[in-house]
């Protein structure tokens, strides 16, 4: 059981929240007189949408698969997952 | 006539392709079975997806609102547009 | 007459309070019982000094290049610097 | 004993390295002739190095602090002053 399993309802409604914004960039950026500064609000939206998601799955993560294994071998192989994506971005 | 009229299809293509990411990463976390590192990763993905698309938008901005306007008064407005959203994250 | 001569005090100003950040940084590493909580502190702060210190230069880089030059190649000439510093991060 | 002690000496390297970019951005700044980009680079050169320095802290105090702490109470304290570094910038 993991912290998927245990969030996995306000994770859904946060990745529908997400694709909400997402359907509605794609709207903005199909109307004929689509302002330009709109668009790119609605980007930084969903930007800062995925952003929240990926924190939030990171610090549960931790939680569950670091901070509650009992196994060290196993601390250490779910820590070095968080680490490589932390290092993947945020330059 | 503006950046988001010249380049629709390629932005369009591009906010498509997320919303395909987005509908996988909410199909991966209604899996029973969901793998917790997967949905990290294509987390991963959609957010340096969202990140991608909003730097190829400022780009653009930046080219055509700022760059190729010929009233000052008009390109420090828009400026001032790309200034907040650059303030608004990536401390 | 650039930016950097107008700004000059400000920014000089803010240079050295990093400099000094980082001093008590590097007295934080080298006392014996350096505290792990408050290094990671210091550095984050320096962090946050450097990030916001290239803001700044951005912003006022996009003021006095772009926006306030008459030539539209050379806006578009420094335009693509700042484009290729944004790109060069914050992914 | 905590991966400060560990890792001084190539954190301190790291850190006084960093020292030396501030001050020669300091100079940069100084001089009559500043260059503007050659500034910028700078600037972007060291929010590198800071944000470098602050993901190789967050990775020892993950793996010294969180993955090798017998305590699961201790490991969830230090588990949160990460994920409160982390949710404080990178927006």
């Amino acid at each position: 059981m993991s912290h998927i399993h245990h969030h996995r309802n306000a994770l859904l409604a946060r990745v529908r929240r997400m694709a909400g914004q997402v359907a509605a960039l794609e709207s903005a950026l199909q109307s004929t007189e689509a302002d330009c500064t709109n668009v790119l609000m609605q980007a930084s939206a969903v930007r800062g949408a995925a952003h929240g998601l990926l924190m939030a799955l990171l610090d549960e993560h931790l939680q569950e698969h670091v901070v509650d294994a009992e196994d060290p071998a196993e601390r250490a192989a779910q820590a070095q997952v968080l680490v490589k994506l932390l290092r993947a971005y945020g330059r």
